[in-house]
């Protein structure tokens, strides 16, 4: 048996999400398939972020375990024989046998595109949410400046969540015009549910003046999620990459 | 009655093109259906540019006629709401009754897209053409320029067209790299069918090798599809815009 890493590059649109409990299709399940017809294994792929229904990912990782005689850095192609093009396995190679990357500790990097053009461009739609009030670039920056660093993002998950510490470090935030495109980049070691959506839709509650940039200090601080803006929808968000900054 | 003239923009994967002659799904049959709906007409919209099964548009044009008293300029947001998203009327005006963008004389706008990455990028795939091999964007750059101005272009033409002549005018021509894509824009006063993605394949045979730039007068010359290059998919073309130059 070797351990494989792939990296996965996919359109979300289609699918619920990179994982999901039902029988329903995912990014997964289609790689799994594809697995199966290539290797003739029953092989569960592991993610290293199960991304949401309708997110995208340019770069996301997941391992898996084969005895198949494939080289492992042809799996990429081989694999993309027997996928739907709106998944693509950019990449292969044998890794450790207990490497994980969800295991390590790694730095992912999401961006939300928002489209602030008077009517949405049906041509960027998949990709990106479309506001058609004006947006105050230099309050969102403001107001993203405050979530930098450690703090407790309760305010900022889903309310139906099971995890240990709401704590988490966003280690870079940026907002930035690209021509009539508003891009938010969001860096860290990992997540919550919904973090970065329910970012950027507070983001967006400061740019069209419903909220200042100085309440987002009292959101954190409240914990409670009512005071943070709408969760954006998924399709503004993709996962950028992971990278790997440790094998600790 | 009145004439209503519309700009459109699509996202055509999901379409059989502006306009087919069966009952297929169509951009020019979901704008009727979304008119039927608005004004209890039976309306056939008519576009300037009848573009083809997969083909998008950042901006087609088409006109309508309507008894209806929905002021013109609210059409188009009467119509998104009617429309599906990949779908949308960007605005709507009156104009005279005999106006008719295809009897003008108008520039049009494409622009063709190829990826150029090792693997296909999935988030862009719907809107650009993948090529793996490297493409020589000076080797393009010099047979576009024997594309421009009037030719008769036959050879860059599907056989199974009618048409009284097949003399037209590139006014335009630009072969650009932009970050690992590859833009092809040309311009011009009317379009043989299938030339922009002749056009585009030709170019490409001319970029990986196949071809020299010096042979493009050759094909010209020779008034026969076969020694251009293949069809390019319809995906990478997207109808840019249409400039009404004249009223005659």
């Amino acid at each position: 048996m070797k351990r494989i890493l792939i990296r996965v590059s996919y359109d979300g649109t289609s699918y619920h999400g990179w994982q999901a409990a039902e029988e329903q299709e995912t990014i997964a399940g289609n790689v799994d398939r594809a697995l199966k017809l290539l290797t003739g294994e029953d092989i569960n792929v592991s993610g290293a972020s199960r991304t949401d229904a309708g997110v995208h990912a340019l770069c996301n990782l997941a391992v898996f375990d084969t005895a198949s005689s494939v080289p492992p850095e042809r799996f990429s192609y081989a694999l993309n024989t027997c996928l739907p093009e709106d998944i693509r396995v950019i990449s292969s190679e044998e890794v450790p046998k207990d490497f994980h990357p969800r295991f390590l500790k790694t730095e992912k990097t999401y961006r939300y595109r928002i489209q602030t053009g008077e009517m949405p461009d049906p041509l960027r739609i998949r990709y990106s949410w479309h506001i058609s009030y004006p947006l105050d670039i230099l309050s969102m920056q403001e107001a993203a400046a405050f979530l930098k660093g450690e703090h407790d993002f309760k305010s900022f998950c889903s309310v139906h969540t099971d995890v240990k510490t709401t704590i988490r470090e966003i280690t870079d935030i940026a907002v930035s015009q690209v021509s009539d495109e508003v891009h938010i980049t969001v860096k860290g070691y990992g997540f919550l549910y919904n973090m970065v959506r329910i970012i950027t839709g507070t983001l967006v509650e400061t740019g069209r003046g419903r909220l200042k940039s100085g309440d987002i200090p009292l959101i954190l601080k409240s914990c409670d999620r009512k005071n943070a803006g709408p969760t954006a929808p998924p399709r503004g968000l993709t996962l950028m990459g992971i990278d790997i900054l440790s094998e600790a």
